[in-house]
């Protein structure tokens, strides 16, 4: 899938006039103490609960036009009240919101991203009245989640937040509880009288649970608005591991449905089985030809340019994946070795059967030759790959079988004329992206969070998923990192999402960390190239 | 799935009294004229209408065991007023009926299996008010079927009994039609005052359509009372040309169950794809392993033994398959090349991927590694075909893949154990029979046809499809031929099932032409090995 151009709204407004101060002003050379960072924060909680109630009260399902148009108000409002000029850009979709606000003395302007929109929710299925009314929740003695007065939380004592303690609403980790947390940030340094080190613009992206089809196009629409230096993405939760990270990249995603046809209908295995063909078996060819028995794609140049030197292999192995702990948990005993740890292995391009079909099977079972099969392939891109030539890789690789490739269900000449005909169809959605360790934003947080926690951040080269900021990251050209500031057992997408306080109010430290680190100090600390 | 020792019902009836005479009467030493049998079955044709109504009449879905009691009485008291002795034969499911009646100067027996249960019906799918009240019907003008009145084929005119006409209703070719015929061609043998050259035993199957489980069973109780010299199966549609046709053979049937493990549940594919084995690509590569890219199974000695000499392929050629327009109306554009034509791919043991399974596809597709991946095979066995040893040399192949295979759920100790994991399933259903061309049965049957039509029967070595008779044909231990009497296109197991009336009255006279025909003087006519 290509950005296809689009014609960009005009946009009239003018309420976006403050322009950005270069003035200097003393900046500061080291991140602030950490145990003031706690300070700034503890004296905010309150305020930060009461406006993540509040926010969280707000349907966010992109869906509902109405509902995102009073999300986008909310927001409007709060950045405002945090003086930022904020404007709405139009897109196709939804309005993206851009709040901005200079920061005295700041020689970097970084564009944060943060998300507005939530996912459809089934209220039936989740353990609280509504998805939209936030519940605070404690373990109960048999391990369930229990409801507990919203009062704890407010008497006054800080003793009282257990950080175990959970609040469950649509939304609280994705994506509303980061938006909070900076707001609260923001207002902590402004209770404080501490600036920013950056110059801020924030993109709240309104779209994201649909694929974000806006962002890109809010890029070439409005690149001058956008125009930053970095980009930080306050997004999802750290290592599994729970330990403070930093992700550098994500790969991205590719599909391709490939259907084998044999007999317009189901043959009879009795009467034909050796000489009607097969499209099980020949789709079954097909796949096994393209990996080797250790998981390896064998198709010619699949992993062109992807090469992980010496230095590159130990960063990945400062990563803590504990692999036995994974195959114990998922139950398997020994990966595919397409490199030879995980963390390696998510720096290759992938090439995943996702879904087979041919026939029937179980208790449908029948004694037939099927007439067609079908394989759905979901390929994850890394930043080496280009999406087109790996897809084009793929399709030569089955026309060098014999395969006559269609894009559409085969007419009777197609069947007749070509003895191993196939329907061949891709989509790539997303490319990958990747940030060096040692770009300006990669040292610039690793420097933060290392100030705030005393040790050196989890930094991942490439998260294994797909994300759909992708293709921003792509068109804005600057380079990105993730900052995550949930729990990794959210519930996230599902019924009964939550967000952990401690992973609330340790996020609002980590941004404070983030917002009052200076930049030009930092210094290089590795290479994710 | 081999026969197990069953306890043999003891039957104390001595209702079957009739000793077969050995009396030698002047055998005659050719077959009828054919200008006699058809005036023999001519004056039969009022009355086999009549019966074959009465008999459509009965439900005979074996689901209902008082239904096919009353079936049951029915063919008691016809067989009887044909001069056969009747007794049932209990089994540990349905009685089966066998009735029998020597032939004056006959030196011979045969033993005739006919079938009286039927398919279920679903009597909304079916386009007349019954499935169980036979309806005669016409093409009409816009080519579908339409009732007409069964005075016109009683009205005494043959000339209007149209052989375009059909007789509609549930069991009327598989298998009430030629239970008719032949009851019927016993009738006009007995008008005409000419005995049967053989010395007849006819076995009713009662469960054919669940599988026929009393027929092996039958043979282990009553090996003495089914003592025959050859078994003549009245049964199904001839080849597809419509010209008339033996059939000799029936390739048998296996099937297994192989399924590939992965992890416990379904992954994200991005976040563990290079690293989580697939199951469904690990499928393929065992799929793909089994085969080469013309059909063919690479597996050692899974053709052992079968061997096409030019004498027998000769004998296949005979077949009048048009393999062009078997194509066409398929829709592929080329076959499997197992062998040169398709009767000689028949002669082999064949391995079919009737169903594959894992993951989603279409609309359903998720961006997952599935954790299972499943592929139902079903293996066609000829004659040559040790069935054991054959599923034995698949594992074998399988485990040489470096699978640990289990025959069921994987405990979670197998699955950090084995890092290659599969659950294997088989079943023998039933073997393959094949009866030679040149056996007394087979040089019998093509005299009396060829007799009839003055030309050859095709005669088909081995069908196939996979017949429940065969474990009955193996218990036996005596030659058996396939004799059909019914359309190719009769719906057999499906709604609006009808006979034709051409197919039902010239079946009549191929069974009047049996049963009049000589053995002894039948010449050699070809070798079936």
């Amino acid at each position: 899938m290509t950005a296809s151009p689009r014609a960009c709204a005009v946009v009239g407004l003018s309420l976006f006039a403050a322009p950005l101060s270069a003035a200097p002003i003393c900046a500061q050379t080291e991140g602030l103490d950490p145990t003031e960072i706690d300070r700034l924060a503890a004296v905010q909680e309150e305020a930060a609960i009461q406006t993540f109630r509040e926010f969280l009260r707000l349907p966010n399902d992109a869906h509902f036009p109405d509902d995102l148009n009073r999300v986008i108000q909310w927001l409007e409002r709060a950045f405002a009240e945090r003086g930022f000029a904020t404007r709405r850009l139009p897109t196709s979709g939804s309005d993206l919101l851009l709040a901005e606000r200079p920061a005295p003395g700041a020689t970097r302007t970084a564009l944060v991203y943060l998300q507005a929109d939530g996912q459809p929710v089934d209220p039936s299925a989740w353990d609280q009245g509504s998805p939209w009314e936030p519940v605070l929740k404690a373990r109960g003695e048999g391990g369930g989640w229990q409801a507990i007065p919203w009062e704890r939380l407010h008497a006054g004592a800080a003793a009282e937040r257990d950080p175990e303690w959970r609040i469950f609403g649509r939304s609280a980790s994705d994506s509303k509880g980061p938006v909070v947390q900076f707001l609260t940030a923001m207002g902590a340094l402004d209770a404080a009288g501490i600036p920013p080190t950056v110059h801020l613009k924030v993109i709240v992206d309104t779209e994201e649970e649909l694929g974000s089809p806006p962002l890109p196009e809010a890029v070439e629409c409005f690149r001058e608005d956008l125009a930053a230096d970095m980009l930080v993405i306050f997004d999802g939760p750290p290592h599994a591991s729970g330990r403070p990270t930093l992700s550098f990249g994500a790969r991205g995603i590719a599909t391709i449905t490939l259907t084998v046809y044999g007999p317009r209908a189901p043959q009879h295995s009795g009467h034909y089985g050796n000489y009607v063909p097969n499209p099980a078996i020949r789709l079954a060819r097909i796949l096994a030809s393209m990996k080797d028995e250790h998981g390896r794609v064998t198709i010619p140049g699949y992993y062109d340019g992807v090469t992980l030197d010496e230095k590159t292999r130990a960063m990945l192995a400062q990563v803590p994946d504990d692999e036995s702990a994974i195959q114990g948990a998922m139950g398997f005993g020994g990966a595919d070795s397409v490199a030879g740890t995980l963390q390696e292995a998510l720096q290759y391009p992938s090439l995943n059967v996702r879904g087979l079909r041919a026939g029937w099977v179980g208790e449908q079972a029948r004694t037939i030759i099927p007439s067609e099969a079908t394989a759905e392939i979901d390929i994850r891109l890394v930043r080496e790959s280009e999406p087109d030539g790996l897809i084009r890789s793929i399709r030569q690789h089955v026309e060098g079988l014999g395969y006559h490739l269609i894009d559409a269900v085969p007419t009777a000449e197609d069947r007749l004329r070509h003895p191993r005909l196939a329907r061949f169809e891709h989509q790539v959605s997303y490319r990958a992206f990747r940030t060096d360790f040692d770009s300006e934003p990669g040292r610039w947080l690793y420097a933060a969070l290392t100030n705030l926690f005393g040790e050196e951040p989890i930094r991942i080269r490439t998260m294994g998923g797909s994300i759909p900021i992708a293709p921003f990251v792509s068109a804005l050209e600057v380079p990105a990192v993730i900052v995550p500031t949930v729990n990794p057992d959210n519930n996230q997408h599902s019924p009964n999402e939550n967000l952990r306080l401690g992973d609330f109010l340790g996020g609002l430290r980590i941004m404070i960390a983030v917002l009052t680190q200076p930049l030009r100090d930092a210094a290089p600390s590795g290479n994710g190239g």
